[in-house]
């Protein structure tokens, strides 16, 4: 690791190629541990695959789950005046408010599972400039998000849940995931975002302006961010970054926050082993990034609301496979009879069923 | 309601037509509350759409969680015999003494998310009879499986959770849905069992001797139950007619529950109305039979191990559904401002989006 991670987008890059390894060893021995447990091989699905991987980036068996925390970054785009955005800017800071007061959805699901809140206003909430017409950031700016958010990851957490609150973000999201992925403005820019069907026309043009402008620096994905995304999408690649480097798991919210996230995939494919993707949200572009960064959402409710909420509804999937994982009997303990095939095999078999 | 709906199949039958519609003007009142709240119009997606089904269904605003239910209903079978099973018929006791010590998945998911279990071993795990060979029951002893689930529902529950626990189950819910869908056996027997290629066969094949025998049936679905059915199936028919009596929404489980469910479904299309299928397992025939019923599943995290799992994770959606819904400040109390579309239609336009 850099000692100065954050001095030049070179030093990011470098700080990308040092991250650690998930432990494959710790996921073994979780994989060993949820052979004993008192059900059918496998059949507790995505939850046992949940267990595993938290072990595997924890590097710890069992793995712990007691602080959880929500990390909201919020941020103001200049490209709001070219009426992208079905809400005035000046919403970005009456959520911050809002969070702030414990009004908003977040704050009522946190509450509900059991994790603390951060809310992390990026640059005091000044707008990035209009990236239709210049750089959405100067390096120095895109340095000291990606720092601002490496630094709001305090030490102590077991798993935190990472999202955004930014009027104009979701033209700023579409920009780098078509600039990254390749293909029409079009592709990326929802119907589903309040705006009507000549607002959705303008946000492709101002989508494809920014393509036009700052396409060209695709192969170089932190320039591409410093182009074209914004305050808190930096700020939530710097997040992801300091999660990767401290053996934190990382359930990722929707659009924005899983474009942040691919900026770092294109620098490194590897960079994302920390992370699951915690639904897939109404944008219907989401998916496509989701298939493009093989990441498989663990929910599919029609969320589109940000705030990280789905991914704090996802904690309770995580807390549930933890309490299962660490809490349930063995087939030994608990004097259950194994299946005929688990007998023959030791309980190594895969193939599993339901009690039935 | 009849006096005493469980002397008789028509008395049952009659209680089914007595049933308690869901309470449309509270979930309109629920849809109004919805939409003053902090979040883009429809921003929650199904978490939404839970609110106001609880609205419904207990005929009240704003909706109350503060009692959880989770009910495993557990049973023996007879066709266990056939070699339906890769577990030996005594682990449906084992089970139920390990639910009893607090060793099983569903143990630690219902103090996950903060709901009281209930097991209800029916007929005292004695089994039905092989149902290749006779009727799995009485009319006297469907009767009293109907009621003990009836029974099982005590009052105070804000929500319950519904599943099963039963060697040999999924071969039962097989020959029912088979029987009320029409098709192949092999349709409705997965190879997601635990059993090998040719368990899988032999289990396809009891179910067609099984449909051979009873499958004339399926116009009286009662009697379908009563002839390919189990105790715990007819006991979890009884407790969905009592939830649904009481004004108790319900989260169903996997496969074997919505068999259980769709024995309501076809004697009365409305019976359901109270009920939300809580996730899709991986037994193949289960998504079959959620779009026979029209029900969306609300989890697919490809678990397949019963005991009500799924529906207890889904605990958590409504959980947080109704925290969202009951706690969040409205625009107006938080001074947020409301999107251009929305401030020209007073808040009532359904199209929304994102905080983008």
């Amino acid at each position: 690791m850099p000692d100065h991670p954050f001095s030049s987008l070179g030093a990011v890059e470098e700080l990308l190629a040092s991250l650690p390894e998930p432990d494959a060893s710790m996921a073994a021995q979780a994989r060993w541990h949820q052979a004993q447990l008192t059900k059918p091989p496998g059949s507790l699905g995505r939850l046992e695959e949940l267990a595993e991987w938290l072990a595997a980036v924890q590097a710890r068996h069992p793995p712990r789950l007691e602080r959880v925390g929500i990390f909201v970054f919020a941020g103001n785009h200049g490209v709001v005046e070219r009426g992208v955005s079905a809400y005035p800017a000046e919403v970005t800071a009456q959520m911050v408010a809002n969070f702030e007061r414990g009004g908003a959805a977040i704050n009522q699901l946190a509450h509900t599972f059991g994790a603390e809140l951060r809310v992390i206003p990026v640059e005091g909430l000044r707008p990035t400039a209009d990236f239709t017409v210049a750089p959405a950031m100067s390096e120095a700016e895109l340095l000291r998000a990606l720092e601002t958010g490496y630094e709001a990851l305090s030490p102590g957490f077991d798993l935190v849940a990472v999202g955004e609150m930014g009027i104009g973000n979701t033209t700023a999201a579409a920009a780098l995931a078509a600039a990254l992925m390749g293909g029409p403005a079009e592709r990326f820019v929802g119907p589903g975002t309040g705006l009507d069907a000549e607002g959705v026309r303008r946000k492709a043009e101002v989508v494809a302006r920014a393509l036009a402008l700052h396409g060209e620096t695709r192969s170089r994905p932190l320039e591409l961010l410093r182009r074209v995304g914004g305050f808190e999408l930096a700020a939530m690649a710097g997040f992801l970054l300091a999660a990767a480097n401290r053996r934190v798991p990382v359930l990722l919210d929707g659009y924005v926050a899983t474009a942040a996230a691919a900026v770092l995939h294109a620098v490194r494919p590897t960079a994302l082993r920390h992370v699951r993707a915690a639904h897939r949200s109404a944008e219907p572009a989401h998916r496509l990034l989701l298939e493009h960064l093989a990441l498989a959402p663990l929910l599919d409710l029609g969320m589109r609301l940000g705030e990280a909420s789905g991914a704090a509804v996802a904690i309770g999937l995580v807390r549930a496979a933890i309490a299962c994982h660490n809490g349930m009997a063995t087939f030994e303990s608990a004097g259950v009879s194994r299946s005929r095939g688990e007998e023959e095999s030791d309980g190594e078999q895969g193939g599993g069923g339901k009690w039935a």
